[in-house]
Formats: C-alpha cells, structure tokens, sequence
C-alpha cells in the first residue's frame, strides 16, 4: 500500500503558507493504519524497553508502537499535565520557548528507549525529547516517526541518533 | 495481573480534595500495558468500524485498541486543533462550557463506533464525545474505559449506553 496516498495535504492550516500533512485519513482507514504501525515498528531493529511519546498526536503512534513492541509507554507532556516529580526541558521555538516534562521515575537507568512521533520537521521537539530522556538515565536507541518533511533539516538537527521515517516529503 | 495496584493514586492533584488515579506507572510497565489492552479489548463483544478516542489521554488507549481489534480510529479534539472541516459539540463543564471537534468525514453513516478513555468520571466528555459521533452519522456500540470513578455516576450519565471500564474506584 502506498501509505502516502492516505494523507490529505491542507494548504495553509494553522498558516498561510503552511502545507500541512493531516494523518487523520490515514488513521480512519483500518488497512492503512495497521500497515502503517507495522511498517513503523519493522523500522526498529533493536531491544527496546520503553517507548516515548510527546503530547498529543505523538500519543497515538507511541502507544500502538508500545504495545506491538511488547514495551512500556512513556507520555512526554507540556508542562504542568503530569501529576508527579518531573525532569523538565525548555527549548526555543521559531517564536519563544516550549518547555515539556517526563516523570522522573518513568525510566530507569541504562534502559534502552525509542522515540516516536508522527511527525519529523524541524526536529525540535524530538531533540527536546531526547535530553529529557537522557537526563532520566535512559539510552535513546532510535527515533522513528510516519512523516518527514525533509526541508526543515530535521535529521540534521538529531544527527546524533538513529533516525527514520516512513513518509517523506521534499517539502 | 490486578491492575490496579500498578496506578498509582496522588492526593491532591490537580487541586485539593481530588485523589489522582495516575495511569503513567501502568502504561511504563510492559507487562501491566500489555495486559491492560488485551483485557479492554476483551471487553468489546461486537463488531467495531472505527475507534474513537478524545484528547490527550484518550488517545493512548483508543489508538492501540483500533490497531487491536483492527479497527479504523479517529481523534476527537479540542477546538482549532483539527485542519479540515469539522462537527463540533459544545458540553458544560463544572465551570464554564468546553467545545469539542471532530472531522466530518472521519465516520461514515452507519459505522459501528467504540468510544475508549483512560478514565470515565463525571461521563460528561464522554457523553459529548458520543453525541458528536452520532451526528457524523456513526452509532455507539459501546464505550470502554481504563479507570471508572463510581462516586461521579459516569454510568448515569450515560445510560443509553453499553459502558464498561476495566477498574473500579469507589471514590
């Protein structure tokens, strides 16, 4: 299946200019979501203990990864969502700062974990995710997300890591 | 497995008086999410088209169960988060009113639609979440959630429904 045919491009949401990559058709479409988590998970070709997910359409790719993986799911949250002691993490957007937290006792020391988004662009989040993470103790075994938008430089930004998609477009 | 000694309960949290039923110590732990999916799936006894889940939390465990029971799923979103057209159903809140979306064309008319949530409390999102289906046309065959809070009357609230949840508070 070509998953790509799946995705419904929306010119200018949440701005003018933007070429947004709505996956909500994708993941209306049982056949087409279901191949796409497998497709997902066969890009993990290591141990993983836990898989992270930020908030929220991160949530639904992470958790389906979890699950299929046989792993334990961590939320990464915006601040002030989670009930317990966080790890906090402020990172610079195009306009201000974002911060995000994890709970400080959801990874242990030494376990291996995988990222996942459903969407790669500039990479910020997930760079922002990874430090988390790795201030947790734990070891960022890879990153996988559906879409790339491979203009925004993205895997430049994590070139530190292992990084896959499964979609990519050019812009 | 008895699931509910793997959430953990935080007094206080997100403002006095409330006792917090914390499901991420759960979702960490591989074999207690894996177990708590393959039992939420258990409780669904027909046919489901598609999975509906709300936002954040909601989309954890309707995602892996759409993928579980090979089920389409579909996010329901606070409003302005979702690009394209939307039904939109406004619910009162203890304070205030909250204006939930969804896409038009997520469902089709006729489609057997499952509602998942981490959580049935007071069942008023819930409740809007189904209404919200039924004017895209879908019919609600039932609605699961992880956690009930029996003291709120969930169940009441949503009396024309077919609703379990997979454990119980009574307070």
């Amino acid at each position: 299946m070509d998953l790509k045919t799946k995705i419904r491009v929306i010119e200018g949401f949440p701005s003018v200019g933007i070429s947004f990559k709505d996956i909500t058709t994708l993941l209306q479409d049982k056949d087409a979501f279901y191949e796409a988590v497998n497709m997902l998970c066969d890009l993990v070709d290591t141990k993983v203990d836990i898989v992270v997910g930020p908030e929220a359409r991160g949530f639904m790719f992470a958790a389906v990864t979890a699950y299929k993986l046989k792993a334990g799911f961590v939320p990464i949250r915006k601040k002030g969502k989670l009930p317990f002691d966080t790890e906090q993490y402020t990172y610079d957007l195009e306009y201000g700062v974002d911060t995000i937290e994890i709970h400080k006792d959801a990874i242990s020391k030494g376990q291996k974990v995988l990222l996942v988004d459903d969407l790669l662009a500039t990479g910020g989040t997930l760079h922002a995710c990874a430090k988390l993470v790795e201030k947790c103790g734990g070891e960022v075994v890879g990153i996988i997300t559906l879409i790339e938008l491979e203009e925004l430089k993205g895997k430049d930004k994590l070139s530190e890591y292992n990084v896959k998609s499964l979609i990519s477009y050019d812009k």
